[in-house]
């Protein structure tokens, strides 16, 4: 467990939970030679002052022969503000306790080594796994370049996701509308298939009662089928529409989606002849697209999971019985021997309001290592 | 709230759970007139004493102008044992409390009646609410002549009980099977359908870690499908294995399995061709089967649920993502409408080790006081 100055620090980073993005939520404590809290600030938004530095201007010369304790290694590069690490030598800080280096490989590190340039002493790992799991997005976007993915899916105690005939609004109750607002309140981005628009023709905004923004509406449309009149494109939302579609649709059509406000992006055909998930991910994290939501469809989350692109899982499900046969939460092509089934896990479990809440991260299926030992237990068959 | 005293008389009556059925599980307190416990009893068995006369004896003649506290109305008949209203008039017991009443319509109220004649006060409905949920098998038995129906199924976190190859043992992890051989241990029966013994071939036996009978194996095989050399014939168990066929199914079939130790009963066809599940739990509830565990499949859920016979859900989820198109935990015909779906709550879940338990009792679907509000909006319409 983290020192409780360093969870100080962590309670003061999250706090920019809505509004750091694309860059990483950061926050600091500063102590006196005494041990006494002298300073205190966390990063809230881009181009705003790191978290060190606000701590170290509530500080001022209390900063001298003091600590500081931060939730990432502090830059040694002039971004929109200058390197912190000069500011902290030029405080007088002696010591210097960090939870976790710098995700990006490029970068990582340097922040430390000129620090101890300097004749501070360094402390790493204080609070690392904490602040590991608050930017997880960010890490993920640094090292894989790709946004960090979660999956959400509403279904049935007897898990449909609607009925045999598609009646699917809503299925989950009051608590569980709220939470997925709160989600997507957290998220850079919200991403459904065309078949989503089609059949629900939802909205796609944040309509939380806290204030927030829109994040950015992601769809999915191999051949070019969302509808011009869809909700998506009408409704006020400093937030933009992007359709991710395939040489397959037509430049009338596509022609059509601009003039209703939407941004057509033309990307490959994977094998299966509809969208590269890969490439739709890298072109949104050249965007800044730190974080995205996918609300399905099974299609479309059976995509993300086959290919190793999903992170995190959340399952609401509602006390209904819906029975007969309709669609489930992951479809696509699914395993055949129970032994290759994707792990979720370990999970919590929230009971909300009438429904219950399961949410897990993705296991070993999108760990390089466990790829690696499938592929040579292939190669010993 | 029940008060303390009758807290203490369920808690005892709770101990016959494995062993009182076809009869109630009852617990009896007695306070002498200075309020001091002088006995305590609880039915253990059927043929056994019950539980007023197992307290009786204890208290000898400290039960002289006492209290007895009953979890139900005292019998007044004579059935195996003589009737314990005479032996709670004979000890001198000048106040009853009692938590329900006889749920048989027929003898209802002649228990208090009779005290009431011997000059004895008589306080009912302290603990009712607990009483009741102890022996709703007993309960449903009693009213409705049919055993108490508890569903019970397993699947992944995206509704799948099986992959699309069939592949679905075990889906769920230790501790929801160690759960699941509870509650066979708790129930009179285990049901499934023959597509379950074609798939799994299963032992259908209690398999848990403490002393416990076998249920009866009762499996629907209106074809008369169920191979004579299935596993439910071939194993060491006191309990009988009873299929339950309709005219469909042929002698040379009836007759191997007989041989192989099972008991062939034919009933009617419903209008769909398969065997009457009213008839199944008539004939069930005839041979003092209280309490059924289904345990699927798909289509003998659907059953259950559309015929407004299921009681009670057990939901096992296991943390892993199956994918594809796959069987679901209830099949058959399904709803179209969200708004006709069966609700099923307020449910309670429970962490059952790497699985999530999701467990809730049929809501209205199965009450007769909304089916005959569905039938007076029917009028109105």
């Amino acid at each position: 467990m983290e020192s409780q100055v360093m969870q100080r620090a962590l309670s003061l980073a999250r706090r920019g939970r809505y509004t750091t993005s694309p860059n990483p939520m950061v926050g600091a404590v500063i102590l006196d030679s005494h041990g006494q809290i002298v300073g205190e600030g966390y990063h809230k938004r881009p181009g705003g002052p790191h978290a060190e530095i606000v701590a170290l201007r509530k500080a001022g010369e209390k900063a001298q022969g003091g600590t500081l304790y931060v939730t990432l290694e502090p830059c040694n590069h002039v971004g929109r503000t200058p390197p912190c690490t000069e500011a902290i030598i030029d405080a007088g800080i002696t010591h210097v306790v960090i939870a976790m280096t710098d995700p990006n490989p490029e970068v990582k590190g340097g922040g430390i080594q000129r620090l101890k340039q300097a004749g501070i002493t360094v402390e790493v790992g204080d609070g690392e796994k904490t602040a590991r799991a608050l930017n997880h997005a960010f890490i993920t976007w640094s090292q894989k370049r790709r946004p960090y993915i979660t999956l959400k899916s509403a279904m049935s105690l007897d898990g449909k996701v609607a009925t045999k005939t598609g009646d699917s609004r809503y299925i989950t109750h009051e608590k569980s509308l709220a939470k997925v607002h709160e989600l997507r309140r957290l998220h850079d981005a919200i991403l459904v298939g065309v078949g989503t628009i089609l059949a629900d023709d939802p909205a796609l905004t944040y309509r939380g009662p806290k204030p927030g923004r829109d994040p950015i509406r992601v769809i999915l449309d191999s051949h070019g089928r969302t509808p011009a009149s869809a909700r998506i494109f009408q409704q006020n939302s400093s937030a933009p529409t992007l359709i991710f579609t395939t040489s397959q649709s037509s430049i009338d059509w596509q022609r059509d989606i601009f003039s209703a406000g939407g941004e057509v992006i033309e990307v490959s055909q994977d094998p299966s002849g509809v969208v590269d998930l890969h490439e739709v991910l890298a072109e949104l994290a050249s965007r800044h697209v730190l974080s995205v939501l996918v609300e399905g469809g099974p299609r479309v989350h059976a995509s993300f999971i086959a290919e190793q692109l999903a992170d995190e899982w959340y399952s609401f499900i509602s006390p209904i019985i819906i029975g007969g046969v309709a669609p489930t939460p992951v479809m696509g092509e699914g395993i055949a021997r129970l032994a290759d089934a994707y792990p979720v896990g370990p999970i919590d479990v929230h009971k909300m309001g009438e429904d219950v809440m399961i949410h897990g991260l993705f296991g070993s299926v999108n760990t390089s290592s466990s790829h690696h030992i499938k592929t040579q237990e292939g190669l010993h068959v």
